[in-house]
């Protein structure tokens, strides 16, 4: 699909590879209406568009949706050498910490490396206790590699270190690492956890609570998986807690449509970046166990805390300290190596641990990642690297830990620094970056913009992202992507550039807003 | 849940974590009643087996099966110094290949060391052809690092290698980079694919042709997504030919429960290692054309052929050349990089082509992988080097293709030598291996077999492998995971251990074989 002048309503059905919608038109309905006399022409095809699973056409992914196609495509052009009022893209639309220049841990590498070619054993450049983990992972490997399958949960010592590892971070509350299953990414142990939850067909839709703004992932799923998403607002006023009346009236709409059975809560946010306080867990727990749902705790920002009076406190252990009918409640928890001071992403290494959960429902689960047979082998060593890292006195502790504070003390400083620039601007507030690793503030957009926007069949938000990528190169998500209160406009970034690269990004989206404003006023 | 005496249904429901069903009884009515009044007492959790996906239920996946879960608790037991009848475990349940000893590639580890801990460019002992492979694979990672996410197809370049490498395979017929995507091994691709052909709920179910015998992903994925199974029998007095007779039977016998949209065929086949003719597969396409099926074409044991009188045909390529309306036909084919010479199980490498689909339908394709983000970049690399191999000429030519070589060599052998032994037994009966890495042998049970197994509850194969197991210590898996003619029995075994650890497998195999008979003689 060409961008600009041609459809840009983010249908997501032209711009993947470059041919599918081409048309011009003014609203989503002439837009579906062109699809399908195209597709009624190509009718020779087992599928096309009528014939397609309805949830697939349905779902929608805004992160990487047609913005992300958009600044890719200026970015090839830059590299030809087409002029534009701007030397290069800047990408602050998702989460990959080391496509914006975050170096990898050292001492992650060296152990992937090791168990990739273990004749670097041999080679004295490695230090001794990235060896003697690399050796004790082989190990427990089936013949000695990281080439063969593992258990479909993962390999066994690397769930006891993060058994280990999660009884750390919750003062000893101990965790069993046969409630722990290794994941690809975070995102494929919220799928498998949801899909448990599916209503059979026929009966009511399973309701699933996710957070508006949420993440993606959660709407994309529900819709894949035909279930009902059961919106609920963060309360933007107070730095996006949750709000226990807006839980309750949620859910009791819900309950005329659907059946709602989990609430799913990301701390620290995404894309909000609020960090909850241990009273607004608590009384999200009580909320859930009156309501009878099932937890599900997206926890992979926990090493992602800035605001100097906010900790992270996990779900399990909130919920096993306030004890009595509360401790036995199910919860599912959610990590990975994407995010944190490790930025892992392409491993797609993660874990989730089931609390509480019926050992009959845990067989069925551990039965039905069967078939998916493993996570990658590489992705489960850089779990059991976050997991187990260097301790005092082991050869790699120093420079480890020189690159841990190194890379959280500099989001520390950004997330101030871009909270800062944008509350500087009229029309634009920001909440504290708390935490994550994201700024979602909210624009004040001009009638006049909303009107044109409206117009063209357009979400303003969208419009607002899609001119300042044309005008500044800049690309960002627009909060549409991730759900708001009707009649706000927001836009997600993440403070992932380097220093420099974000006060460049700041300054190009201060006069980009700025003649917005003005042009709509 | 313990076997032996105890519950064997492979119900699926209490072996994985040591808790679960427990109970002694003889059918598995019985133990479903169990089942069900234990979960009663237990309904205060939201998630149980009366509330649980029925769908997730009801799955199976034999090849991680009981049998399985039994013979890890026999090898635990056999460390800890308990006197068995046999000094080891031998399995042959899956095929794994570097946990069977087959040793890793050495260029494919190199690169793979190389992207990951760049530093080792400047380690002397790694080859220039490795070091330019990895250079150029980094190049096109986000902040040259494998820790960034890449685009959800994979990544262009990769995409790229194997479009080319599908051209040359296919003596030159054209792929399109942005017709294939990567995929978490082909596992991940098939579920991608199987998932766009999902009726709406309420519409007719879909109907999914599969071989009987399967690889059974295919059963599992199929149960999960709320499809129906439309079982195809291969030939066995063919060598496990598709029979035209036998589709037509069974397609038309689906269409009056079920609205059939796809047809799935191994091949070579797993678990029944024959490779089909160019004639049977010109005969298969046709009849997909005739019914209006798309074609999924399992095909990653491509490179695993062993009959001299066989040579692996693409269904790509005999579309393409059978022309006129069958070069239009949608087909999409799978590949990984698990198998082959290379058994890189652990990397989850994998790529799906997709031929003749609707643009639109492959916008909805990328869209809907879109939520996952990206496959593991390691898995990646590793399909990398699958696709585009040193070539003479380069400095790790020589040592890649030794390495090839080798595997592939001891492969043909091994499958002869079992081939040979299985078919030496009285009351069995084994078809040649052609290709892949299984051996699919029938056994003729006697009558007193098959009323013990049924008074027990047991499928007679099933007992048959657990007595196999209990008494030799040899791991296969019951043909009735896989399907059979009903009144048939047979086992899949993998020809993977090394040449001793197999002769000593079919050692004991024949001699427990002999004592089974004249047991139940």
């Amino acid at each position: 699909m060409q961008f600009g002048s041609l459809c840009t309503l983010g249908h997501g059905l032209g711009p993947w590879l470059g041919h599918g919608c081409r048309s011009r038109h003014s609203s989503i309905i002439s837009c579906m209406s062109v699809v399908r006399m195209t597709h009624r022409a190509m009718s020779s095809k087992v599928l096309n568009l009528d014939t397609l699973n309805p949830c697939i056409k349905d779902m929608e992914y805004s992160v990487r949706g047609p913005i992300v196609i958009k600044a890719v495509g200026l970015e090839k052009e830059l590299k030809q050498g087409v002029k534009k009022p701007y030397p290069s893209v800047i990408r602050a639309n998702i989460g990959d910490c080391h496509a914006m220049g975050q170096k990898p841990m050292t001492f992650m590498r060296q152990v992937i490396a090791l168990c990739t070619y273990p004749p670097l054993m041999n080679d004295p450049t490695f230090p001794a206790d990235a060896k003697a983990k690399a050796k004790r992972i082989l190990g427990a490997c089936g013949g000695n590699s990281i080439g063969a399958y593992s258990e479909s949960p993962g390999i066994e010592i690397i769930r006891q270190d993060v058994a280990a590892y999660i009884a750390k971070r919750d003062g000893g509350i101990p965790a069993n690492p046969d409630q722990i299953m290794l994941s690809t990414g975070a995102s494929d142990g919220i799928k498998a956890i949801l899909k448990l939850l599916k209503q059979p067909d026929g009966a009511k839709k399973t309701g699933i609570m996710i957070p508006i703004p949420q993440y993606p992932l959660y709407s994309a799923t529900i819709v894949e998986y035909n279930m009902h998403q059961v919106g609920y607002f963060l309360d933007e006023d107070t730095n996006w807690s949750l709000d226990i009346g807006e839980l309750k009236r949620a859910v009791d709409a819900a309950r005329k449509v659907c059946e709602p059975r989990a609430l799913c809560v990301i701390n620290p946010g995404n894309p909000t970046g609020q960090v909850l306080t241990r009273e607004n867990i608590e009384r999200t727990i009580k909320f859930a166990k009156e309501e009878k749902l099932l937890l599900m705790s997206d926890e992979v920002y926990q090493d992602n805390i800035y605001a100097p009076d906010r900790e992270f406190h996990s779900f399990k252990k909130v919920l096993t300290e306030m004890g009595g009918e509360y401790a036995n409640m199910e919860l599912a928890s959610f990590h990975s190596t994407s995010k944190g001071y490790m930025g892992e992403c392409g491993y797609r290494g993660g874990y989730c641990e089931f609390v509480n959960f019926d050992p009959q429902v845990v067989a069925m689960l551990q039965k039905s990642i069967s078939a998916k047979l493993c996570p990658s082998i590489s992705g489960q060593v850089a779990m059991d690297v976050v997991a187990a890292p260097p301790q005092p006195g082991d050869p790699s502790y120093e420079l480890f830990m020189k690159e841990k504070t190194h890379v959280l003390d500099a989001l520390k400083m950004k997330a101030q620094m871009t909270v800062e620039m944008l509350n500087s601007l009229p029309n634009m507030t920001c909440n504290t970056v708390q935490g994550a690793m994201y700024a979602f503030p909210q624009i004040t957009v001009p009638e006049k913009a909303i009107k044109k926007a409206k117009s063209e069949g357009k979400a303003p938000d969208f419009m607002y992202a899609y001119e300042l990528l044309e005008e500044k190169g800049l690309c960002i998500v627009p909060g549409s992507g991730f759900g708001q209160r009707p009649g706000t406009y927001h836009f997600r970034m993440t403070i992932l550039p380097p220093p420099e690269r974000l006060k460049e990004f700041l300054e190009r989206l201060k006069v980009f807003h700025i003649g917005f404003l003005k042009r709509y006023e």
